[in-house]
């Protein structure tokens, strides 16, 4: 006997044969013995067409009635889906995040979850219901309002409220059959892992490997939820997100991941002062630009080059802000490329073993590729190389580490 | 300065243009100087779709759930609505049932409002804010579970709520322009009622005159709301509903009312015995089939013919149950027809005048429309005829009483 918390993604809900098709799904566990707690997100696409009516009713909408309008896609599908499993001899019943409660901060359109008070559910689950919880909702208590976590926060409500129900694992349910060597639509002959580490996961997550929300990875990680990433559509094993001593045999890469939603700028002739990075950096960040990769050379003749990638879509605000600033900093020129793409490649075990790196910087140069910028880091190395050459690299890099099927 | 409550129906909130109409007709008041709740339905067609979706899942559905999906529609329009408000610079907010609260008994799906806390709203709109609170839903507080009022409900939350805030008036805003005499449709000179009482408004649309719902009605006359009834797409005054001691000039008859929603079962040869009625409606009335007209004549040789009607979608059940009971209660024949129509006269001042109902036999004798059945009440005249005469029937006695414009 498991305890589990099952989350169904907007696809996995999308209509009533799908929900039925969940319905029957989370019986097979309750037949198996099992104490099942479900959470699902809205049905696909109905949070694009509540988000667009408050969108064309008023860009700048109130976040706070923003929140009300697209709670409600959850709240229908927990009813729904109660309804179904109801219908299949399951006992069940639907929790909005303010019943629960699911206690948020007031930050409205993504808020923090802060605590999740799960006895009462626990109680109900040892008396054999299921508690059929609405993802991506909680609740702000100081003035009783609802919350929303964000796009993508079922997720992080399935993690969060498996943590608070000491759930043995947590079950993602999604449109692919879990988590990847690499991007199969690139390389037919990718892998599916059996085990990846939460490190990895959020390495490969956050470079556009997007199976699991950076977020409700960095909070299993935190809170030691074991998650499962599997196709609600098929019936065989996932891959089972853990902490990396359940995995035995570490391997030097796990996985090649890949983004296209960098862009690089390059600040030519940057004089070469302390203080000189702070003052290109803090407008950045104060302006909510995300800087990720950032490469700076030893200078001569008392001025030096310096580099760093920004989410594509930021570019031109980061180039304004510079630009603005060019006096004040004393660069010499600007150059941006949004024609980039980040090749990273991602493993526990590169920890312990050298020459990761020559086995990369070998491989992209046996296929011509040029590598404009490296970044490291315990378990990762990333490189920047001309967009046009991103499958190359990543098939290229996914044979070198002996990662082919 | 007065305190109103404006309530949106459907339609008036069908779209975003038709929102952003809602909230300049709310901005119209603010600006006037008046404190306003609003108080809005779901979009035309949500509500459908939802109970069309649990009606999928499973026909026989837990009310619960159901009342979880539907009362989506109204929570999706109050933050429509108070986005809509905020960006013509009216201050707003939006709230749910459980919210206010508005507390209501467990009856899921049709539950009944026990009482509105209106402290916290009227402190807010005496700070000039206009709250914009959900129709339709409540909470039943035992079990904190959301609770739906039946369909029509958001006229019964709009009455409720400017009982609890003791607003000066409640404004129902709609697709009619008002109460008229008689269906529009049926006699194009049919004239709109400035002034109507309570008990002819019920009077009225208990016999198919659906401007407002029945219980939202008994509710504003229990508490003495002042109603009006008012187009939300053309700019005039509507029809106020107001106890009669504010009618001056009572009218004799107010209005001619019809419904086909009836159908007539006649017993013959039934056993003229005391008791003999308690056994024909006792088994009814535990099927919930709802009697309304009972004529019963003196019978001759011991038995006698009984008449009464029932809704016509309840006529099968009423000839089941009888058939089953044919021997016990001892009638001859069950004879039914569904092929009739109720026509009204309505009017407080019928009370203090006599000949109301020889005025409408002798109208209809006129047009050569023969009565079924006549039944009488304080402040109304009702018969059965053939359904094929209604028109007709409706149209004389609008002529016969001077209600033609």
């Amino acid at each position: 006997m498991a305890r589990i918390v099952m989350k169904f993604g907007g696809t996995s809900v999308g209509d009533l044969d799908r929900i039925r098709n969940v319905a029957a799904r989370v019986k097979r566990e309750v037949d198996a013995g099992h104490q099942v707690a479900v959470v699902v997100s809205a049905m696909a696409g109905t949070t694009n067409q509540l988000v667009k009516w408050c969108q064309d009713l008023s860009p700048l909408h109130d976040a706070r009635e923003y929140d009300v309008v697209v709670a409600t896609g959850e709240q229908v599908t927990i009813g729904l889906v109660a309804i179904a499993l109801q219908a299949i001899g399951v006992e069940a019943r639907s929790w909005q995040g303010w019943q629960v409660p699911i206690v948020t901060d007031n930050a409205h359109g993504k808020a923090r979850v802060e605590g999740i008070e799960g006895a009462e559910l626990i109680r109900r689950m040892e008396e054999g219901q299921v508690p059929v919880v609405a993802g991506f909702q909680g609740i702000e208590t100081t003035r009783n309002r609802v919350t929303t976590l964000g796009r993508g926060g079922s997720d992080l409500s399935a993690v969060a409220l498996a943590a608070a129900l000491k759930a043995d694992r947590c079950d993602i349910y999604t449109d692919v059959d879990g988590v990847y060597t690499t991007d199969p639509r690139i390389v037919p002959r990718a892998k599916k892992l059996e085990r990846i580490s939460y490190e990895e996961m959020l390495e490969l997550a956050s470079v556009g490997a997007k199976v699991l929300q950076t977020r409700s990875v960095e909070l299993a990680m935190k809170e030691g939820v074991r998650v499962q990433v599997l196709s609600s559509f098929e019936d065989k094993p996932g891959s089972l997100v853990v902490d990396e001593d359940e995995i035995m045999e570490k391997p030097i890469v796990s996985g090649i991941a890949y983004s296209r939603d960098e862009a690089k700028v390059t600040l030519r002739r940057l004089p070469d002062r302390p203080g000189v990075a702070a003052r290109v950096f803090g407008p950045l960040s104060a302006a909510n630009v995300n800087v990720d990769m950032i490469v700076q050379n030893i200078g001569a003749d008392g001025s030096t080059d310096m580099t760093f990638t920004v989410g594509r879509a930021d570019l031109p605000r980061a180039q304004d802000i510079l630009n603005k600033a060019k006096d004040e900093l004393g660069f010499e020129a600007l150059v941006s490329d949004p024609e980039v793409a980040k090749i990273s490649v991602v493993g526990i075990g590169m920890r312990t073993h050298a020459g990761v790196a020559s086995t990369m910087f070998k491989a992209l140069a046996e296929k011509g590729i040029n590598i404009q910028v490296i970044s490291t880091s315990e378990i990762k190395v990333s490189v920047l190389v001309a967009s046009d050459y991103t499958e190359l690299a990543v098939r290229a890099l996914h044979t070198a580490y002996g990662l082919d099927a």
